[in-house]
């Protein structure tokens, strides 16, 4: 390979990291702006936390855990190519992933998309979970959980091993579902927010503190996505690459139409947040089969998943699982329709695929349910997992943080 | 072309495509920092609205409207090559658009451009706009108008058969003016906010809710124009690309500077929203000619724009067009100023490309009062573009949406 | 070198001066978010200053000033290569640079970085420095004294021609500590905000108004150091550029957790100020020597800024310097310490090194102390550096600029 298509192609790769690294600053719009302000610190502070310890524990072991090099004959369930990184001989040569990057960019690259599951639990677990414990947790799922879940299909495990193997591009179910199963276990175990839902079964909607953020944070997520699926084509292959932004770009824009249409007819009213949830909606969705649909694919898998985050949104609360962010209705039932999308639509529809799907969104579950429930539980059982009824109400953040958001204004 | 070549040069464009993209939060943010916190709900969703819908119906029929591939002996007026998009044969191949650029990132990048014009008008007519006419327009205007309009140049149509040929290298007369007009219409047929104008014909200014949006706005924006001015010139040659850098931020600071030099002489005062003001008029007075000009000639067009903007803003006042971003003047009259510039300044400067400048401005000017006044005054007559004055008084975002931007603070 | 290669080299330095530049965006955020409302429309306006007239000066005299091709047997103090800028004849070819970049990029990245040595001092000086006199600092300081200092070093002189040369990568000390001595200077000149430093010594908090914009601006800043440190490359060197951004990230991340748990460990809270502070320690640690270190050297690197600008901080308070948002302790402490480093870990460690650096550290503090003295002792005995009392308490955005940056909001 000539020394211009690998340095193209590492610049490419340094970009998307930059952009995944970017929607750590969109995820923590969306959630203070989707939130009450007494809280706005402490989701912060989550936030920050989760991106820097997801980097430094991928280094230390995340890396060598995702990508263990499983050897021939190995079941692919779990490896671990041992602590620390360094650079193997090639590393830093075009013989190293076909040219597609250095080592270095792999690592990075990927580290940033480590840190995203957390982040996603910590959207649905907002405004009530204890910082300390929900720490631990981050430390346990970022460091362990999501290396080996993500082993078993990017780092050649099992599910790759499939004679269909399972595909997901760029993570609907590796990173998104993985993030919004646990989700699903942190809201049961922690319970609503205080005055959610009536004891008469009634949802008395809790309104987050400032839209522009919620806007701001949904549209530097989708730029981040240019970097999240452009860059899992894992080169700057010209015609991937540009394929799989448009793609991106259609199934978000039709999520974002399609959402705000079908609230328009359920409930007659022009909803900014669903709007906004049927965009990133339409973004999940169509994640694990970026490079592989055409624009008309894109745009219905877009549409389809924005139909369901309007359903999903309503279906989680009639459960009393109260997401404030949307979390679970947004990454895990659209992570799992897009997954599934993939064996329906685009080149590698079929019947085998489908079902290699479906085994994949079922290994996951049950890997992430477990997991999630093994390590909140105990938490629960020994730190606790939520702050105390006085806190709630005060606010977060001038129990756990000594400060406010806002410190100038008035607020009612 | 080699492999690096074509890959670097694509990758450039893709990234320019999500600066552009990126350019829809700093216009939202310019938008809502610029006007009152009760309609910040309504602005928000018009910006999304325009950027979803904008890149479904490019896909659907702008792009092909737009480069219509016009046909030896056509008058260059109007063409279709056909419903939805797909790629040419050679589309993913160095051999289309001399290796520039693949044809999906060609159809992502012009997308990108298409929804902005809509984004003009959004700013002049925010505050009063009746949601569902302003989105009837916004397909009309982004579907159709804009695309057609812009085959006349950038499509090869009849203002690029003209023996010396129209001008314009990113639209400060496609992209800017053709919003800037639709602007004055809209303005003078929904006429002034409630408030603005004293029955004594004094002019209450109404200030903005958040000078850090307006501010970040306009800061998001000058980097967006990396992409839009840096990716005009449709390839990563390191010599055009720098150039236009160069010139495209040297305007946009002496636009700053000369705007806010210029009103503190007039008003003894350090005004913010004049300098970002001259920021964006610096900006789009460079667009037509940023690939032509010296420093120099940039630093000169720039300042020269940041003066205009200062009268244009009063003087666009004292007509009672109530325009709350200042889109008209800085769009419109800067978008001309910069388009004209291309005849007296730079590699092209002469009196046959000033002609065909004044050709290319008269040409848009018809075309698009025409048109935006037909589709306004159809929906005035039909559905009405204004909000009721109650409505009005209260904030859209109550009556439209059902929410408030800032649910937590006290407002005044 | 192919054409390739080229193109790839000055895309990659294209984006990281946009990166660069977004982090004027950064500072800006920052700067407001850690400061009162009632001066935010003045931050934002000398932030907008500071950029604009920054690419003006750089342009007329800075780049060649800084690089003015010192010739044999120049003391290398002092060149100057001439007013204006204009390409030499081999400036837009592989022959320029070693085909890192065109000239044109070469003088806008340059040209982003000139900026910010001033905004480090902005922040220092918040919420009391008079408009007109900082805006004459700035010109002075960014114009003349910024790139005279980077002449030594970046340009080829005197500190460059030492045995064993100093070595600053990316600005540790010709970026930070530029900034850093001078913020020390300002705020020793000015004296503290009122109310900041009770008659018995006790000192009192004085809360930003917006902890979202202060973690917005430091994740954006965060971002743009990718192309602070990546750009310093000069080039897009896969090796080189992949692993700078893998140190840089590693040490922000390594402060941020380091600074956060120190200042647990002392005060027992959870500090989100602190803990953005210390990422910003860590990128500015890490900042000489980026290219030079392993990744375990740069979270050594980052943690042991973390715990040095927890110290900092109460330094800096205890000596009654009033620094609102820690610019002293962020820029200049860890810029120092990060210079020093090059000499202790890495590639380069080595006593000789050690002694080259304390060397750099020494010429920088004594010349820009000087400088900045001299410039703001003559602005205090003319203009005057401060804003009177009246002004300081009803907030400089009502007396400076006659608006206020939240109209419709109650505040406190």
């Amino acid at each position: 390979m000539d020394n211009g298509l690998f340095t193209a192609n590492n610049v490419w790769m340094m970009i998307c990291t930059g952009l995944v690294f970017f929607m750590h600053l969109g995820f923590s719009f969306l959630e203070i702006g989707l939130t009450r302000s007494k809280n706005t610190v402490n989701i912060l502070f989550k936030n920050v936390f989760i991106i820097t310890i997801g980097l430094l524990l991928y280094a230390l072991c995340g890396f060598n855990m995702m990508y263990p090099g499983f050897e021939e004959g190995s079941s692919g369930f779990f490896g671990f190519a041992g602590w620390g990184i360094a650079a193997p001989e090639n590393g830093m040569t075009p013989d190293y992933a076909d040219g597609g990057y250095t080592w270095w960019t792999d690592f990075l690259f990927q580290g940033m998309f480590a840190a995203t599951a957390a982040t996603i639990v910590s959207g649905a677990v907002a405004e009530r979970v204890k910082l300390s414990s929900f720490m631990i947790f981050t430390i346990l799922y970022v460091g362990i959980v999501y290396p080996i879940a993500g082993s078993w299909k990017w780092g050649g495990g099992f599910l790759d091993m499939m004679e269909t193997p399972f595909y997901d591009f760029a993570g609907s179910t590796l990173v998104h579902s993985v993030g919004g199963w646990a989700a699903v276990v942190a809201v049961a175990l922690l319970g609503p927010r205080i005055g959610k839902y009536g004891t008469d079964g009634s949802v008395k909607p809790i309104p987050g503190h400032s839209l522009p953020f919620a806007a701001a944070g949904v549209l530097i997520l989708w730029l981040g996505w240019f970097g999240f699926n452009g860059g899992s084509v894992l080169s700057a292959d010209p015609e991937l690459t540009s394929l799989t932004l448009v793609t991106t770009c259609l199934a978000a824009a039709a999520g974002g139409v399609g959402a705000f249409v079908f609230d328009l007819i359920l409930y007659k009213k022009y909803d900014l947040t669903m709007f906004l949830n049927g965009i990133l909606a339409g973004l999940v969705g169509i994640t694990a089969g970026a490079d592989q649909m055409s624009p008309m694919d894109a745009i219905i898998i877009g549409v389809i998943a924005g139909v369901l985050v309007v359903l999903a949104v309503g279906f989680v609360d009639k459960l009393k699982l109260d997401d404030p962010v949307g979390a679970i209705a947004v990454h895990l039932i659209c992570g799992i329709w897009g997954t599934l999308a993939v064996g329906i639509f685009g080149a590698l529809a079929g019947m085998d695929q489908f079902i290699s799907q479906l085994i994949g969104v079922a290994a996951y579950a049950v890997f992430c349910l477990v997991t999630a429930f093994v390590i909140l539980y105990a938490l629960k059982a020994t730190l606790g997992l939520r702050v105390s009824k006085e806190e709630e109400i005060e606010g977060l953040d001038l129990h756990e943080h000594g400060m406010t958001a806002y410190g100038d204004f008035s607020t009612k």
